[in-house]
């Protein structure tokens, strides 16, 4: 008798061969058609020996996908063969969610310029995971899963191109990740700045403009983030806030304050948003996402070839991820100032359900929808305690290392901030509880023979951003 | 016996033929330098012609300038041989301010790409008064006041420029106008949406680390906007607002609603210079400014040549300008739907007051101050009112004509701004008197022959900006 996770195969397989013929008309290159075909096989050796680095990773390549599954798509929207265009869809986020989205029966249509591994191979970073190309990725899930997963490569700010792949996938969501998302990227020097304002200013006005003129009923998904509203002594609500002043009352945009140029082009975006949502008539959905940890989900952890990239260094790592991997290889866990700065945080396995959560329950047109996308708040002292608890229970050496801090910020303030419309939408929070860093932590050990010590440290300090334009690579940190 | 008149008259051919030897080396553009020598004759010969146009105009030259007079500069700043670098010093409002500081004693240097002169160009547009060209200007300014303005044209989104004229004037003061100014420029087109985003966000930001990197003591005087606000339904308050919420209370930044494109990118580089200030001590005064009208000032009038531009058409024309410009030629003074949109105005002469009360009352170090630059609030209702009664005083037929609004904004709302902190530090504000319609009608009418009817009607509708990129010139409004 066949086992059905081997009928499963043989159906991926069969799906993959009718995909790959198929990816050979629709991968586009900046608008121009490139033909693939002839360097399949070498891509795919390239891909297998990128994969055969992972040394000692538990692959459990297919049985862990449950295909069309999920909950079921409610009636205003979602569901299988809704087309969700993913823009950023070869990034940490963007990739998770293509994946989570594809295996639950939704069209998806990655969007991508690649400009995330430029940025690693321009400033000599690498993820601790190898990751594949997004070529062999998606070619790769399509052979896993029988999905099809089409991608356009280019750069939205080029409106030649978004305007074309528009046009082609006709898309009724678009999820938009696709913006330069460090904070440390955009202070290096004044280029980088210029160019993150600038890249993720223009790439959304885009998108806005895509969908006034080319589909008008597309619903946008836009990745904000939880630093726009900086850290008010007040409690911080989802986007709006209330006010009465002098005996009249108003609902107001919220209050912002960002703490880096890239903080700033997030609520550039939302202020754009709201204007276009106004006069219109756009459907926005504007996700202020907290900061994101982990690295599995259940379909990228589908083959080898699917890993998600994890970041740990000084530019590009966020706190628990970058924590998890000091830990891991024996780095004290590097604590920015007194540590008492408190944020938002959410599993990525979450970050995947809060979009689905938003594809599936969409902004009415003309509304401009804010939700705080995280879980819990700790501060990054309470995280530093946490991974110094767990790690010693693994048997690592942690150690604690409060250093100057190199931004500008608050270090000990109030936080408060509302996240339940989500909640309410039907997430099911996956907490920060002791076994979710027990499993970060084990991950970050097998592959802890990739991490380069050098990355880990510091990368730039706020107060010396200069006019230099940087061209050391990962000796920004000196 | 010489008459006083004469005498300066004498040292201001003397100051301007050093000033013309010393311009040779200090005009540059795009970062090189130009020789203009051989072309000055040519110039001064085209710009005679384009004033001889300026028919029956009563001109009295030199007699009204009153040389460094003005109020006392304060011990905080200011004052004769202060060094102030105007960026956007050939438009309308940095005209007027280069003049009145230069005037003043204050050592002026002039920054622009003349982008305003070549949205002209592109778009068939024209100012109702016949400008002579910058360095026309400059150098008649010099031989009619005997006062120097240096000139360095070029791009401050091009930082090698921008970085040039800093080191080369050492500036302890920058005030910033160069930016894109219209709000239905910005939303002709995708790419003009775009271009004026960039370029006031980019500008600004290169204008921001000038600053920090090469003169951190530098004040900026940056030009922002009353349309940052919106119409909220509580009091505007001067950039900040506190708030109690839940018990807690904060002053957090004014919201902000922009309601076209260039507003919005105005609302953008508040955010931005507000992080600047606390990451890196930039001292900056945000002047929200409101609707400016009128055209002469005491330095503008002295000599033809001087005269500043005045818009009258659907692009750039501002309300009270174009109405006036409507009741000359018996054109319907066109009131954009109901009428009830209220805005703050001012006079030329106060924005030109204001500017100099800022430089002469610094912000400190860190500090981002922000004062609303408006006098008097009225409804686009009430401006065509006064312009109706008082044209009929002047025998103009004037009929008012509600047209259906081009853009989206609320036409009846509560509007209410406070705008004290100008007033306390000693503007004396020249109020929208009766006297003051009737010489700027008497104005209009002096130049109704240059006046271009096709010109008039609104341009742009805030509904319909697309992305095909709008080639007609002046045939925009359609």
């Amino acid at each position: 008798m066949q086992c059905p996770m081997m009928q499963n195969q043989r159906a991926g397989r069969r799906a993959a061969k009718a995909a790959s013929q198929q990816s050979v008309a629709s991968m586009r290159v900046g608008g121009r058609v490139c033909a693939l075909r002839a360097s399949v096989g070498r891509k795919a050796a390239s891909a297998a020996q990128v994969a055969s680095r992972a040394v000692s990773v538990k692959v459990n390549a297919i049985a862990t996908i449950e295909r069309p599954a999920g909950p079921a798509p409610t009636s205003s929207g979602g569901g299988a063969g809704t087309r969700v265009m993913i823009i950023g869809g070869d990034g940490y986020c963007g990739w998770a969610t293509a994946l989570h989205l594809s295996a639950r029966g939704y069209e998806v249509c990655i969007v991508d310029n690649l400009c995330r591994r430029q940025f690693d191979l321009t400033l000599g970073l690498d993820t601790l995971t190898p990751i594949a190309t997004i070529h062999d990725r998606v070619r790769k899930w399509a052979e896993v899963s029988g999905k099809y997963i089409s991608l356009q490569i280019g750069d939205i700010c080029d409106w030649e191109f978004l305007s074309q792949a528009f046009t082609s996938f006709q898309p009724e969501h678009v999820v938009h990740f696709g913006e330069q998302r460090s904070a440390p990227y955009s202070m290096i020097d004044r280029q980088k700045a210029v160019f993150t304002q600038t890249n993720n200013v223009v790439g959304t006005l885009n998108v806005l403009f895509a969908i006034k003129e080319l589909k008008p009923d597309c619903h946008l998904v836009k990745l904000g983030t939880m630093g726009e509203y900086g850290t008010p002594n007040i409690d911080i609500e989802e986007g709006y806030l209330t006010v009465t002043h002098n005996g009249r009352t108003d609902t107001l945009p919220y209050p912002k304050q960002g703490n880096s140029f890239y903080h700033l082009s997030k609520i550039h975006d939302s202020t754009n948003m709201l204007f276009t949502c106004k006069a219109w008539k756009v459907a926005a959905t504007d996700l202020n996402q907290g900061v994101v940890y982990g690295v599995r989900t259940e379909e990228t952890m589908a083959d080898p070839m699917l890993i998600n990239r994890y970041d740990y260094d000084g530019i590009f790592g966020t706190a628990l991820n970058r924590f998890v991997v000091q830990a891991a290889v024996g780095h004290p866990l590097t604590v920015y100032g007194k540590g008492g700065q408190t944020r938002g945080f959410l599993d990525i396995r979450d970050t995947v359900r809060c979009i689905q959560i938003a594809i599936d329950n969409p902004a009415a047109r003309g509304e401009m929808r804010v939700f705080n996308q995280f879980t819990e708040q700790f501060s990054v002292n309470q995280l530093a305690e946490i991974v110094n608890r767990e790690g010693r229970k693994l048997g690592l050496d942690v150690v604690v290392q409060n250093v100057p801090n190199p931004r500008v910020e608050a270090e000990e303030h109030y936080y408060n901030a509302k996240h339940t419309k989500l909640v309410e939408l039907g997430l099911q929070p996956h907490l920060l509880a002791d076994s979710m860093i027990d499993s970060l932590l084990d991950f970050a050990v097998q592959y802890r023979d990739r991490v380069r010590m050098e990355l880990i440290k510091p990368a730039v300090d706020w107060r010396k951003t200069g006019v230099k334009v940087n061209t050391m690579g990962a000796a920004v940190a000196k």
